[in-house]
């Protein structure tokens, strides 16, 4: 098991008109989420593009329990229960700063090669660090 | 079964570094495809919160097949299979201009009464509009 | 002189709490016109990458006159008084349905070499579709 | 003169098929580094627009220096040479982890009254806190 958490504080234009978080912002806050965890390894996103490997989002799954507001300041969990090979599935979440739950979700990303713009398996050196990651 | 569709052209700020649209605006795609055809029933979405009654999503599942790019031409389709009771179950679809099939996915709103702010059920005269349109 | 102009609806989650279109939409509908004006031309953004040209904004000044409203359908304008040497100079206006002028503007764009990295003179290409336009 | 400066990590969306930050984004980037000067002030955004007090903005200007790229750490500050009466007076700049500068700017603010849905003079509360501010 591998879990990472990070806070985001919810900006005011990505508030709609309810006054609350539109939510088309929850999928890009679980993205800040895994990023932040990639540079949290010392390995970022923008590295593995560099060594040729992208990660295409597969699908994803969000249930929305309560909105997030204007100015809250929410923790976004990453939250991956085994080792990938050709799918990384991350579980997400979203509190508020109550604790309470505003939005989870699911999301499956692939990995792709740019050399061949095809599927690939998971990069080892990503391997090597997420078997870092879970046995701390 | 009501069925509506709608065309959107990829504006070039929706792209990403890897040169498609970044996958958290196919979910705007969909919001700008159920509203378009709101407005095409003459029953706007600023109308149903003029009378008192909004529509938060409750979840919603995405799959991505393949990579819309800057300047493509999408349809963008929301169809329903039954009238809505207390929940709104909308299937979606975003194909380019070549008939390809970059995004499906299928999302689930309530009604929630602004004087209450409790769930409610969908309001008789949007439900009198579905029911036309399911007729046509 | 060469003018354009393009429709845009306004879509929900540009909204902001206030219930208008958050300011900082303004400059991406500016940027929308002028793509737009570019595929009318039948020389698109994309080919002009392709051509290896890009058009780094330089600077851009915008007053905000009066808020747009979710639903609203804008017209957006683009001006240019003289053909561009090392600058794109264009003048934009977006107007509501009730041609009130929401927001103006000018935006500088400078052409940028993709081999170089460097400024650039704006493309032959590109200054015969414009002298075109201009004659029309 | 009043100062304030906060950090903002580039999000990857934010970032477009240059593989920079898209332009529009940094007028997004001066608004957040505004609410959080408001909310170190102990008088957030949401507390005046309880208090019947919103800040449209009246215009901006913006120069683009040097692109901020994907996984940037920035710095954005706002800085304020007067106090405001009408109007308020916004200089920011944003610079990369390097100190350079990528993007500055001016942006003017108007109070306008929720009750009267008029221009009104700087709430006495917040002229208060920013005299204070300005002490320091």
């Amino acid at each position: 098991m591998i879990r990472f958490k990070t806070t985001i504080k919810v900006r005011y234009y990505e508030c709609d008109p309810m006054g609350v978080v539109h939510h088309s912002n929850y999928i890009r806050y679980f993205e800040c989420a895994r990023n932040e965890m990639m540079d949290a390894w010392g390995y970022t996103v923008e590295q593995c593009q560099a060594d040729g490997i992208t990660f295409p989002m597969a699908s994803a799954e969000l249930r929305f329990h309560r909105p997030a507001l204007a100015g809250d300041f929410l923790t976004v969990t990453a939250e991956m229960e085994k080792l990938p090979l050709a799918k990384l599935v991350v579980k997400q979440q979203v509190f508020n700063q109550k604790g309470e739950l505003c939005c989870d979700g699911v999301v499956t990303l692939g990995f792709l090669s740019a050399e061949t713009g095809r599927p690939t398996r998971c990069p080892e050196r990503l391997l090597a660090i997420m078997q870092a990651a879970q046995e701390e």
